[in-house]
């Protein structure tokens, strides 16, 4: 999830902004203006629903969400089932809770290199990426107290192809970086605060 | 991801350790002892490829990965799509990257909570989240240098209920969190790198 368009980086002369890479540009734009008058339009809040299925088996439903001064559902109620695979006593029926977690940045980070291309005037060929990130399960097996329980380290490489010098789509992805949601909070953290009700 | 049974948990006396949720305990703690003899089995790479389609549209493939002493495959090639949504000029093709980022979690404490109610005997019969991220997207959108591109909270509300007293319960939620992969990285970062072909 990134916009990623700071004005400050538009050129004085407005030229015009048409539709590019298959985003809205011209209607991108005109968000960011009226969020700038109306900065209480930018608080969102996104939600999920997760339901135990069996064994390390879960579904989980995307379905709507707060913001811009009003609900919102998605088009359709999206879901994602996710498990353990064999090897970790699991059955394997969906990807394991740490992919999502790569999943999640890489979409965050193409997104925004999308966005950001289509406002400088770029046309996109190809934005491809490999995530890898590296687990010692002797953490969340209990088997150490030294070893974290999650990834020690996340590496994406992106392969980007482009009507612009390599180093403009450098640019552009280094932008991408530096307003990902995602690689904000992977990076940083973020509280999370858990309540049960049994 | 989570399987977060130690042994220094169980009674001295070893109980009959019987299939339990849809959990195949012994062959959970099995797998642990292997671990505990040969650590180097422990290291994990997970792995994810991100393919953009258009506008913020992308999809992830998650089909393969490193561990136990080998390379395997997920049963099927899985596949992930991402997009924005129609109020932030998206196509809403899919769950948002951060609506992800909260499946990720609600993932991984539910894997985890299933593990250990089997671990410790517990029939669970039901295991609900809802999970909410609050996000001002006057970060990403480049609009302030005060506020963070990520959400600055996520609260997480489990519904639980199983053959067990609700101190037991709750128990379980703690170890699931204090064994969680997703809840360490989310709570305290992971070192990202990020690099570019063009």
């Amino acid at each position: 999830m990134s916009a990623h368009v700071a004005t400050q980086e538009m050129p004085a002369q407005k030229k015009a902004r048409v539709p590019l890479n298959g985003v809205n540009t011209p209607a991108l734009f005109a968000t960011i203006d009226v969020v700038r008058q109306q900065p209480q339009l930018a608080d969102f809040r996104f939600r999920a629903k997760g339901r135990w299925i069996a064994g390390t088996h879960m579904q989980t439903t995307m379905s709507s969400f707060t913001g811009a001064g009003g609900d919102h559902t998605h088009k359709v109620a999206y879901t994602a089932d996710a498990d353990h695979p064999a090897v970790l006593c699991g059955e394997d029926e969906g990807p394991t809770p740490v992919e999502y977690l790569l999943h999640s940045l890489a979409a965050c980070l193409t997104a925004g290199i999308a966005n950001i291309a289509a406002a400088r005037g770029v046309t996109l060929h190809e934005v491809e990426s490999t995530l890898e990130g590296d687990i010692d399960l002797r953490g969340i097996l209990g088997l150490s107290d030294e070893v974290r329980n999650g990834f020690s380290a996340v590496r994406v490489n992106f392969a980007v192809k482009g009507d612009a010098p390599a180093a403009k789509l450098q640019e552009i992805v280094d932008q991408a970086r530096a307003r990902s949601a995602v690689f904000d909070i992977l990076t940083n953290g973020v509280p999370v605060s858990i309540d049960v009700k049994v």
